[in-house]
């Protein structure tokens, strides 16, 4: 990263320099702009780039200050813009959803729908398999499968957060263009492998959280952000997206994905091989009742009610495959509801 | 940033495809960097930049997902490069020494400190003030006074880690060079305040650790990164290391100090007024024995050994003002040591 905004801000100051950005920028802004992009890239003077300190020093952590007068040597532009990874992950971390520093609840993502049960748990219908969807006048029929027992339920308003590939094989009466969008829906077939492992990466390599990132099939490893210092943890050893690798992995069975993981893993990390254990996995893709990961598609229709069918979910809103989306989806059902009902 | 990132790539962007940067870039470069900064700055259809979903929406976290036609509207060019604080603080996170996510021990960092005393404690002389450092044959004498009794050690070798604007007036036997740069050694005249407060940044603000920037003389404001969701929390109303408002801060009594940073801070705050009580602060330029926040010089002789006496501490390290560079320093110390003593 520092040698990427160092070259950047170098080649824009020359650009700037060369009064190629004139018809762009007045004689202030260029001023200061250059200002801006000294900093910006750290940059030396006459605006070149040599590498930063930013970047850390070599042999920072068990040599001491005598390194002082060493830095790490920098990467060329042609290196850096030459790597498919590096262009490719070069924004990663800059979406709205992946910007430093998250937050999760402490023992993790589950406590949020844990806490969702604990408020209104006794109105959950469980294990309860929804066989159809129909409109009757000024309301919804639901009707459910519950231990080989259907139950027809008659209710004001529904509101529908069963996952689109799901959804388009149940019977229904949805209007065709909410069929159509639900038919047509994308869904991501993202798949994760954990493993258990003496905590390595902390204590070879320094690593405290954050992702290795690899072109093989395994795309992440994640090292936990919790724990720190503890003997063992978990480690994401595959959180694949990219559609192909993603599904060969979901054709795969649970021990080919765990022998997968630990071949490609250990290019990365050859302790891998003695530290590594305990290989679990999941598809979304193959787990019924949700069959893919998250939404990908961006929604239309769906934004709206069906008659008094509302539709919710995370692939319907700007947080897509996140729990905060699926709450403001949520929110966004609540209020038609209640806008339908006034009006 | 998204908006900086977004400015910056549609510029160099602008400047490659005018061919400005052709004795820069081949051919096959110019085509990979527009790639890259396509990704980099979120740039749309050639290579402009109309703003980012990066900088979240408006509204997100309370009105659904009804917002997501809209996006928030970019900052221009030259509203960001025309003020100060933006340009002084666009770098500030990427220093070596600021960059997500930064750590602490569960208790605070004077954990480190204590870890330390219960493993050295023992060996250490407490409320003893060094009086002299001479050089004997061989070794260091140094006299110290506790409870009003002077006490004289000889030693084989003394590593010394008194604060230079201390040390300077020591009298002492260092070579002419070893004192002429104590004597001259910049320390910060940083400071700091906090105050408790109901954590109205969390409920009203959805602010979650980080800082806020001033370009009054309370230069900073930190929320607490830890105790999210608890009813109260320490905040720092005031981290100031600019010269003229921390030696002006420093002259201040408590109660000034605690005057000055409520309405400062209730600039940015108007909960100031109602919720922030007990505001406590520091001066480390007024702190006995220490009369400095850290050191700002660049080391040189300090280094080094004079005879027998070794030099320590962060203003002697790559990391100064940071308990790290202590320890990195004490590294170099031991080192210089062994070294001396097998050779």
């Amino acid at each position: 990263m520092a040698d990427s905004r160092g070259h950047i801000g170098r080649l824009l100051s020359f650009a700037v320099n060369q009064n190629a950005l004139d018809q762009e920028l007045s004689a202030t802004d260029k001023t200061q702009i250059l200002q801006m992009l000294t900093r910006f890239g750290d940059l030396g003077s006459n605006y070149t780039y040599t590498g930063s300190s930013r970047a850390g020093f070599p042999g920072q952590e068990d040599k001491g200050s005598r390194q002082r007068d060493e830095s790490l040597t920098p990467r060329q532009i042609e290196e850096l813009i030459s790597e498919p990874i590096w262009q490719a992950r070069l924004d990663f971390f800059h979406g709205l959803n992946q910007q430093a520093t998250m937050l999760q609840p402490v023992g993790g993502m589950d406590r949020i729908a844990d806490a969702f049960k604990n408020q209104v748990g006794s109105d959950i219908q469980y294990e309860s398999i929804v066989k159809e969807i129909r409109k009757i006048v000024n309301g919804v029929r639901v009707v459910y499968e519950k231990s080989s027992i259907m139950t027809s339920l008659e209710v004001d308003y529904c509101v529908c957060t069963i996952p689109a590939p799901v959804l388009k094989d149940i019977p229904n009466d949805f209007s065709s263009e909410f069929q159509q969008e639900i038919s047509n829906f994308g869904y991501s077939s993202a798949a994760k492998l954990a493993f258990q492992s003496k905590r390595f990466w902390e204590k070879d390599h320094n690593i405290y959280g954050g992702i290795s990132w690899t072109d093989q099939d395994i795309t992440q490893i994640w090292y936990p952000s919790f724990g720190f210092g503890k003997s063992k943890g978990i480690l994401v050893g595959a959180y694949i997206w990219g559609t192909t690798a993603a599904n060969s992995f979901a054709n795969q069975t649970p021990q080919q994905r765990i022998t997968a993981a630990m071949t490609q893993g250990s290019i990365l990390h050859s302790e891998y091989t003695s530290e590594v254990t305990h290989g679990i996995s999941v598809s979304w893709l193959k787990v019924p009742y949700q069959m893919g990961a998250y939404g990908y598609s961006t929604p239309n229709v769906l934004l709206n009610p069906d008659d008094n069918i509302f539709f919710a979910g995370e692939h319907l809103s700007i947080l897509q495959g996140w729990q905060e989306g699926a709450i403001l989806s949520a929110y966004n059902a609540i209020d038609g509801i209640v806008k339908k009902d006034i009006g």
